[in-house]
């Protein structure tokens, strides 16, 4: 991060203006008391956006949130985890409703001015008499603590992620506050993961859609666990200008500073996310250069990072430069086999190639920390792309060919 | 298969004129006495074809025998295991051209009648040494036991893989033998695949290289086991008119039978690939229809059949409908989510996008099955795609990732 961009401790709750709560439902867990239903709110009124999820299967509150953006700007969130609401029809589209009727009337908003989430297991009927029966608690205890909404969004992540920063806009500093979860079904263009951004800064409509697309696109669209992309993915922003800032607008005084801090936040969410995937061990930057285009280097860098056999590797501390030339092979980048350079955290492992002449001991140890880079370099020409990515462990696939269906209610 | 097509013991020498020899040369493991050192030659003029892997970077013995594939008939194929030659660069060329040298002499060929196949580990030089002094044993063993040839190109595979037929064109009984490895790195458009076919029809170049390619897409092309594809994969046809029919020619007499049979040949070998696959315990056919193009119905298989968590939920045996949608989702098909159907060997999961009122236990047993299919309906047209993939167990993750670094010379 930049010296200008300070993180600081709170979270989500940090912007002036900006309150959460969460509660048990009883969603994630009719027999324990986890939190799982969690709202966010801003006081002032807000300029908003949110960018979903690219699956043509799209949850009903995924439909809703998107549907409610085109015109009302946000000021609540409310989210439950333990259940996607996703493939449950009509009835679920009346629950995503519900849901956002029961906020909206709560908080005195307009039913348009509340972003609606789910995450969870997908195809079962959302238990809305559970949400329901503790929407009132949820309002009473709205407050300053954001640690409760980030863990209430956990599902299978180990962890809650949250982050906040404070960055000067000309002479005023503006906060900005974020929480996300992660862990499943993580892949470049938005995977079953949620985000959620409050920042005080006063910014323009224009600039707060624009920054967000292209944080999004600095961060979570470049992360890649298991390749599988949700139907519930949801990032959504919203600015209160309580800051006092002179308002930021595209390609304005204060543009830069904030779009920087914005992308960093989400970037730094979205390493949590790969570092904290399921039962993963690694969090490893591919970086790509020399490639013929910007679109090779991203190629390249997607096919390297979704390789189950190269991410098995890094999961057995093997330093495999042969899986990732064959990934590079495949990508369908333009590519000389004889030109690729590949490294390990800058140790050189292949040239031209071929192996290097560097000792195997010297590449074991840099694959052997938990986190590492793998550069390759193309000597084609000069486009680049970066991504991170994790290993592929037996636990996550122990993990995830689990009975859910006994679980699950018909 | 059709009735006309008989399955019969013998593999790959049952067909008139050709023979074949394994060897052991300490490729594989210089202290085991395993077979990796395998020939096939046609004691009569064939017509031949191959198809080789797509991927950009592709060993050196793919470049050499594409290359004299161009200008010669092949008579004779020369395959070792336990190394890949690839990423082996100017060395790994001059050892290709050795082992192409080695068999034309000792056969009395042209050097560029001879076909070479390595397959094995990556990035490692070959030990050329060790095939050029088991040569003359190799050539003086040839004789007609076809499952030699079989065991010798198995690298991770559990078993080998070997199928003859005959079938009648016109009055003529006509002989296709095949052999095939598989087990790792397994995708559509070749993975660390090879099959050798031989037969004993008369058929035209221009046939056997349509038949050839119809074959492949209608197989090999249609398999995926971990969605890596590798730098080695091969398929080679020598036709060699032993069996006095004649002349098959495109679109003439003995034309569709002979297609027929061939396809049969290599989608049953490229099943047992599957089945055999490193650490599978699954074989499923995912069959789409109805979707709006062939193209689309295509997209969606390979998304459902290629998805992590499908596989993941596979392997533990549960009918995860949820996740075979939202695979279905991302494919890039076009898709009406309330119209998808999903079926688990015919029996219904999803109905309109949401879980069908069958009962769970009937899905479970489906799924529990070592074979099963799963039939997805997007009832938009009458497009229609199948292929075989396999579950991803927590076991093929932990083959892969052990640390062959260890075991590298370098």
């Amino acid at each position: 991060m930049a010296k200008k961009i300070k993180t600081i401790a709170g979270g989500i709750c940090v912007p002036k203006g900006f309150q959460c709560a969460a509660v048990s439902c009883g969603i994630k867990n009719p027999k324990a008391d986890r939190l799982d239903l969690a709202l966010i709110y801003s006081t002032e009124p807000t300029v908003g956006t949110g960018v979903f999820t690219q699956n043509e299967v799209c949850a009903a509150p995924v439909r809703l949130s998107s549907s409610y953006l085109k015109s009302s700007e946000p000021r609540a969130i409310i989210v439950n985890s333990g259940n996607a609401n996703a493939c449950t029809g009509h009835q679920g589209m009346l629950d995503a409703r519900t849901m956002a009727s029961l906020t909206s009337k709560g908080l005195g908003l307009k039913q348009r001015e509340v972003q609606i989430c789910s995450t969870g297991i997908i195809g079962v009927p959302l238990p809305i008499d559970r949400i329901e029966a503790k929407m009132p608690e949820l309002i009473e205890s709205l407050g300053s603590d954001g640690d409760l909404a980030a863990r209430a969004i956990m599902t299978s992540d180990t962890r809650p992620k949250s982050i906040s920063v404070t960055v000067k806009i000309g002479d005023t500093k503006v906060r900005i506050g974020a929480i996300a979860k992660g862990a499943g079904m993580i892949n470049p263009h938005m995977a079953t993961m949620l985000c959620f951004v409050t920042t005080d800064a006063a910014v323009s409509k224009a600039e707060i859609v624009a920054a967000t697309r292209e944080a999004v696109d600095q961060s979570f669209n470049r992360i890649s666990v298991d390749g599988d992309m949700s139907t519930n993915d949801s990032v959504i922003v919203m600015a209160n200008g309580a800051a006092g800032n002179k308002t930021i607008t595209r390609g304005g005084a204060g543009s830069a500073e904030f779009r920087e801090a914005l992308s960093s936040v989400m970037l730094e969410l979205a390493k949590k996310i790969v570092a904290d995937g399921e039962r993963v061990t690694k969090l490893v930057k591919v970086c790509v250069r020399g490639a013929a285009s910007k679109m090779d280097a991203e190629r390249v860098a997607r096919a390297v990072g979704g390789s189950q056999l190269v991410k098995c590797s890094w999961n057995g501390n093997d330093p495999n430069w042969g899986r990732v030339i064959h990934a590079v092979g495949y990508s369908g980048a333009r590519v000389k086999e004889e030109l690729v350079d590949i490294y390990f955290s800058g140790v050189l492992a292949a040239q031209n190639g071929m192996a290097a002449k560097t000792e195997i001991s010297k590449l074991s140890a840099a694959v052997r920390k938990s986190e590492f880079s793998v550069g390759i370099d193309l000597h084609l020409g000069k486009g680049e792309y970066s991504l991170y990515t994790s290993d592929l462990s037996p636990e996550y696939v122990d993990f995830n060919r689990e009975e859910y269906a006994l679980n699950r209610k018909r």
